[in-house]
């Protein structure tokens, strides 16, 4: 047999993610940097600091209803009997909604309430009770109120309430730039090419796209590295640069072994591999890594294995990285309708799309290895098959993490 | 008592959303516009049509594995007593994961079941499969498969597949252009203001805030107008070029039933008033209209009534107009904490946060009128109090939507 003197010795998932961890923590990885942005283009962010009510809100005594501001002790004795009669600008101002009521009264009473007497003089038949309808200063935020904890994520609501309070501006944890560098001679990207155009062997890169857009709904920035040919000066000097310029650097390592080991040589020559090759299945070479404080991970080529990858490192770290208590992905329970094997020792992800029946759901396996982007394309999410089982039958109860 | 001409003739909530969806159809509000975009600009889009795989993927038959590329029928008889011998170039070459398979070879040996013998031979103990590890032409996607169904939304994943079908650009629907006009006199951008600067009477415009962050998170372009104050002419005004430059026109219209009857003559003057005032709290004096063929939504101006009604009105008018069926949202049961009382004939909405503790969630409402940003601020969901229900009593078991 013709073995490789670097064979992957793949660690279990979650020791992986552990020892990757705790690499970054004393290299200050999880503390981030904090950012004063406008609070209108906020949403989402993570607030780094406590916020606190500059201002009451509201600032003044107002009308809460349409109608009159009157002294309710005016209005004592007012009763169907006998109506106690009010006269504007003496006894009484028209209010709106909205509008200051004015100091020496202190209550208003709703214009369905009222009995117009001639032009300028209203009767009552009720008592106004001191403080009714109106809204006073600080009764929605008093001026020190707490509005945010920090680390809270900004809401729509959070925003108008910091607007409300005085904060026009907010400081928020910086979103970490991660960059993913696509390697291969063999790469394309696919705006460069038309339909006819693609030579056999060359091979469009797609991987970016998933990283992208799951980073950013992960709170990061994403940036795209042109695609790096084979040249091991490239690699280099591509690697570096986004070590001086990115917190995350995510290399899309091709396919083949051979990639794999010029990765983990690269890594090397900056810094650490902490772990190279994970115990799951599809997409086992992932490469985990330290370089200048920086996470470096080492994204398999097939389409299916960077998924998994980005959903296992990429996620999680993300998630840390902002604070954020490790999301708790949505899940279901449903009947399986075909067997699942898998390989002992092995954790397996499994794409699955769900049927919803009258019965529950049932969960369809995916065909497709690593490689097949339409079993990405279909899954409505995946089962994980656990290290020490080597196959689920049909009909069994399997639960399925969802995607969306 | 002082009846005012108009006063409102609240219509129950289920009926409005049928009365303005029904007059909206006519008038093909629900026809989309379809744009050709770039694929990887287009996550979370609405295709507007199928689409077909341009080529197959992969294109080329590859190695799925690294090895050695063989005719599986000299390996027919090989076995642990008897290898096949094989040589360098005439019986086999090397492949990489990804290469192209030469024509004259029909299946790949992994590298780790070979044997070296001398520089250029190789020897195998087990008959090679025809086919065996090699990924064929189209075996992710064949020219022609269908790829997105008309009315998908476009996920990460989805991206990928077109980019690799040979779709570099996408028709999709085009995303409603919304436009929210903020009008009162006594209204300020918080922007333009420092905290003490607020005069009595003065009010901070922060609901547009909500409705650009709602808008945007369902699918449509969010646009605000500068703050229109109570000039007749300047409403008008505005409110024609909306309805020229846009396809969907809130009109933020106070809070005092003065703005209402205000908002009602200028959406009279460009077309039909259809509900003016909904059966539900907090907010009820909801405005919903057509003019020119265009949803025109007067938003109450309260925030929390302004909140309700994005979520009453605008989400499943978006949803619709981009095809989906309304999103069923998400729901926990729990156990209330506190009496709630309703008025009779109304929908109540009641915000509550929500405490998890061993037994299940605990639901605690939050206090406080349509005015308080704090009870947006601080909700998790809110409960829905059907119309015939005047009370649920601490203690009982309630359904609440969440938020996030």
């Amino acid at each position: 047999m013709v073995r490789r003197p670097d064979a992957l010795q793949p660690v279990p998932l979650e020791e992986a993610r552990q020892i990757f961890f705790d690499a970054l923590e004393p290299a200050h990885f999880f503390e981030l940097i904090e950012e004063e942005i406008f609070t209108r283009e906020a949403l989402g962010r993570i607030a780094s600091r406590a916020v606190f009510a500059r201002r009451n809100v509201p600032h003044f005594r107002s009308a809460a209803m349409d109608g009159i501001a009157v002294r309710a002790v005016t209005t004592l004795h007012a009763s169907a009997q006998a109506p106690a009669s009010l006269r504007l600008n003496r006894d009484f101002v028209y209010v709106d909604t909205g509008d200051p009521v004015p100091e020496e009264f202190d209550a208003v009473v709703m214009i369905e309430h009222l009995q117009a007497i001639g032009a300028d003089g209203v009767e009552i038949r009720k008592p106004a009770r001191p403080g009714q309808h109106i809204r006073s200063v600080g009764e929605d935020f008093s001026a020190g109120d707490r509005i945010l904890e920090a680390g809270a994520q900004i809401t729509p609501e959070a925003v108008c309430a910091l607007l409300s309070t005085g904060h026009s501006k907010i400081w928020v944890k910086q979103r970490p730039r991660c960059v993913f560098l696509p390697t291969g001679s063999e790469l394309v990207a696919p705006e460069k090419v038309e339909a006819k155009e693609l030579a056999p062997g060359q091979l469009l890169e797609t991987n970016s796209v998933l990283f992208e857009s799951y980073v950013r709904r992960w709170g990061g920035q994403a940036h795209l590295a042109p695609i790096i040919g084979d040249r091991a000066l490239a690699l280099s000097e591509a690697f570096e640069s986004a070590l001086d310029n990115f917190d995350l650097v995510a290399i899309g390592s091709g396919t083949s072994r051979g990639r794999d080991d010029r990765t983990a040589a690269l890594v090397r020559e900056y810094g650490r591999v902490l772990v190279h090759g994970v115990a799951y299945h599809p997409g086992h070479p992932v490469l985990l890594g330290i370089a200048r404080g920086k996470p470096v991970i080492g994204v398999p080529g097939y389409p299916v294995a960077a998924w998994v990858c980005l959903f296992q490192f990429v996620q999680p770290l993300l998630e840390r990285y902002a604070g954020l208590a490790a999301e708790e992905r949505p899940a279901v329970t449903g009947v399986l309708t075909r067997e699942i094997k898998s390989v002992r020792g092995y954790r397996e992800f499994v794409r699955v799309c769900l049927e919803k029946t009258a019965a529950g759901y049932r969960v369809h396996p995916l065909p497709g290895g690593a490689s097949r982007i339409s079993s990405i394309l279909r899954a409505d999410g995946w089962i994980e098959v656990p290290e020490d089982i080597e196959c689920i039958q049909a009909g069994q109860s399997v639960r399925v993490q969802t995607l969306r």
